[in-house]
């Protein structure tokens, strides 16, 4: 079978594609056969030796596949060979509260990711795939969407009315958008660019606010929504986090789903401390929460935006394209 | 009747003992004989004018009173004269989340304050004191304990079983030693002074950890408790912050309840994010956590720790002890 | 000023218009014109005598009115003559979990209700009109809508993809139905007529269960929902509690919100221990929910269904309406 | 290896000691050396074939055990030879809410249960002993510990000040009274006893009614609280429901922990309404909730009570001790 492996060093150009030997699942274990896979900035980070410098290589990167159960291990009743199946980005997250044992078990670093056309996953570590998505869509939902799920509903309780802030139209950005206005609430895009503010408005925005004409947004937020947003999904970038507690009602939210620099923010504390301003960090979320969220996406027949789709040879580029920024919605590659 | 008054510009050198008239409770209102008023940071840096640089003056500083109540204003029912009550820190916070009008309306600044023989206040905002404590000792709950019990409960829902870290031995930080101990919690107490750090264990600390001995406590609370504090109680100063990071387990909760300094902290957001942390502002409570923990008070006849005791002639004295950071617990001025 | 006065004894012949002084508004108090007043099944119980024997009387009942401010007493700054307002119907409960205080001091009795021209109420027990609905409209929020509010999302955590089972066409269980696909939810409505069935699906139930056809409708939805519903809205009647019980998923919520009759059900305990169901009693909200719940009815722009429009003069006639159960959705008395 | 077994027929008659293969541990299962068994009411009705009437036999009772682990299967980490472990109740309630698949597989029926020296469980089926506890103590934790814990602090987020009712001197009141007492609250008992009331006092009761004195003790526990107990554990009877929603505050809780009876209550459904109260049904817990609770069990040496110890040889006298129903605390056979 056929893999993309980073090896050799980190960058971009020591990505390649590779033959290996199939995987054969073990006790406990399913064989997926890969059909799509979507890139998340982490992949990017992890590629690049960002993200954590001491990741063993080779390594298959990313986290983000959908595809189709080939065969299953001894002992596994729960899917069956031919079950259209999502994998799940923290493989032994389950259920519950996060803890460092269920964090650390991720796909694409720590473990082996999914860029293969073949892949054994631990049976509890898939999600059956809403029956209405193709598997390039569904191949979006196990990072972005869950960590937007994660933020707006397991840690933000959103309901119908509230109003919540996305900033950007990167992938979790958008399902942000998506998935808030399912549950009934008001959402505020931001966005250097005005065609994209646009496109936003037509997935159910209510507003859009340009941060390159208005550097300070949080302040414009704050009028739209006469005293702040009560959840900022914070996606990180020069700046971004000052605004956001600028945007935030007291009592809100800023979920701190991203942090694209890596770098040190400067926060005055008090700002978190006299509004009574939560900020809570999102990673991803369990697989019951990836369920739930399925059980919404499914109701509502929502369907992931896709910015682009590469075939598996040109993975390179399909990086490419998410090191450009120039995206609005998921990079998709097809296998 | 007399009252301490800040006139005439910042500085502890601007407070003055002078006479009033005394006021009259209107409609709603209650009049009330105040005994004993306890201290907090916030009434140091409202004096030296670093709290709200607007503040208009003159104005009686100080929050937390605890007396008995005067005479009451027309239809007011919910308090009888006799009673002895305490000051709500925020007048108009009765109950339910945070709002930025329930955040507004608090005592000392924005609104005059209680360091008076005699203050009127809305009946509403007023809370029983409990029964088997002195005045000098409920003076000191409404704002550094229910800022404790806040975090403690309201926010960080701790149970028996959790570990809190308490940072050094300041008001809010041994109220949540003592309320984390009714709660069942074990508490690992920071602090620079090893004699502290003992009186702390005879509390009920389970551990001390001397911050100047070991300026990477964060890590020396992870080892003392398997992977990190359920909850860290963050009262600020130099470091503070990135410590509480690294001290709280992941999916565990920092609650800022001080910034002694007021200045800008560098944080690493990907530290928040990628253990979930959640980092709450923790500003006072309503009244109904006051009664909630109250009642707790009265049922554990749990005694607050006053440090020291001054006369109201000798106010500005308090303040300078507060000023000198020397203090464990509280410090009172008796009326 | 006209009113409908309950006196000389309970039934609806004892209701009569009369003519009363105008009332004045007393400190922090306004004094709202009525234009529109909702009713309830409580009315009817009250006039009749069944919902408190030792009601005093006279009685001007009824709790839902919609108006505007008229005047204001003194102190008085949160409302302004020429607001439109709605009652609040539990006049104490302003936020935060009920209390026995909360719930006492309730309009329509234990209260003098709003079915008359002028009321006087606090000025803290009226909520702002969502500015896209008329009176007639917005008078039936404050019992209804805010109970199915209060059921779905203050207990209920009902979240985008949960399926909802609403009983019957009265007016909770249609504001069951339109709140809760407001934040998303699948809604199955049961009823005895398939017409109301099908005006039900046109508000956009999912399904409908004729529990005349099927009177074990319970397991009907569970076949539907493949092992049962998230939270069913109880209102009560013969027998309907046992199939709520069955209807609803293992950990799912049963939410009582009515007892047509009040009469004594049997109850199978281990049936709710076994499938660790929770049943929770639900008597309407806080003022904070009422307008947590306004602020999505504006945003959304929800117009609750009015099923008929009375007269002041017909009041008796809409009573008898009600009684006579027909409706689908809200009784409305215009003044 | 010896073992008691439930063959030919449902009856305590029909429990024998039998010689039974040693089981082997598959993939992902473990061995474990069971040194102590507690019983349940349950372990007694599925003996009399009054839990399940389909269960099959030969069944091996008992669901609660502590012992050691002897060897592990194929692929397990999790644990390791020489362990001490607890049994968990619901083998695959791992995390998060319950569903009908976590209930369903259940020791001592649905599954075999662990009255025998050596059982096979799920790697993912035990828990870390206590360290301080012996066998026979910890042998008490899994079904009535977990059950109280969780109806206190998952269900019913119990903090210090508030009042707990326990009823009766079973096993699971009696970890109610004492788990109530680590969180901080004021507990109440009830009892047909003065003896074992005054037992109950020694372990931390603050009140015990005794409900052969006082029937209406509902109303005596109104009075004891000023208004109503925070939370009911209902552990059932004749009679005791009615009694338990009179005793519980507007906006309190009954736990539903326990049916000694299983036939049908009367329950006025207006009761649980008129007073926004919750009626929580608990069957036991998750994994993680009985690692928390230990951890408190751990952090305050908790000693479970254990009313007497058999051998194993005395099994079937161990559930006629149950069935007569003197026992104070836990009854426990030694292996």
């Amino acid at each position: 079978m056929r893999a993309i492996e980073l090896a050799g060093g980190f960058g971009l150009d020591k990505l390649s594609l590779v033959e290996r030997a199939d995987p054969l699942p073990g006790p406990g274990q399913v064989l997926v056969r890969v059909r799509a896979v979507a890139l998340n900035y982490r992949d990017l980070l992890t590629v690049n030796g960002h993200y954590n410098r001491r990741q063993p290589l080779p390594l298959v990167p990313c986290s983000d596949a959908a595809g189709e159960v080939e065969a299953v291990g001894e002992g596994v009743s729960r899917v069956r060979p031919g079950d259209r199946v999502c994998s799940l980005f923290a493989q032994r997250w389950i259920a519950g509260p996060p803890s460092a044992e269920k964090l650390r078990w991720t796909l694409g670093g720590a473990l082996d990711g999914v860029l293969a056309e073949l892949v054994v996953l631990s049976a509890e570590g898939v999600v059956a795939t809403p029956p209405h998505l193709s598997d390039e869509q569904a191949s979006t939902l196990p990072c972005a969407a869950v960590t937007a799920w994660s933020a707006l509903v397991d840690e933000g309780s959103v309901r119908a009315g509230d109003t919540v802030v996305a900033q950007g139209t990167g992938g979790v950005s958008i399902f942000g958008l998506q998935l808030a206005r399912l549950l009934g609430a008001r959402v505020i895009i931001t966005s250097s660019s005005d065609e994209k503010l646009a496109r936003a408005r037509e997935l159910g925005a209510a507003e859009g606010v340009n941060y390159r004409a208005m550097p300070e947004w949080g302040d414009r937020v704050k009028e739209l929504t006469g005293g702040g947003a009560d959840l900022v999904l914070e996606v990180g970038g020069a700046g971004t986090f000052a605004q956001s507690l600028r945007a935030v009602r007291p009592g809100g939210q800023v979920s701190v789903i991203g942090n694209l620099t890596g770098t040190a923010t400067e926060v005055v504390l008090t700002s978190i401390l006299m509004r009574r301003v939560r900020v809570q960090g999102i990673l991803v979320g369990s697989r019951e929460s990836f369920e739930a969220m399925n059980r919404a996406i499914a109701l509502h027949r929502l369907r992931p935006v896709i910015d682009r789709v590469f075939p598996l040879a040109e993975a390179r580029a399909a990086f490419e394209h998410m090191a450009a920024a120039k995206h609005f919605g998921k990079i998709v590659i097809r296998l």
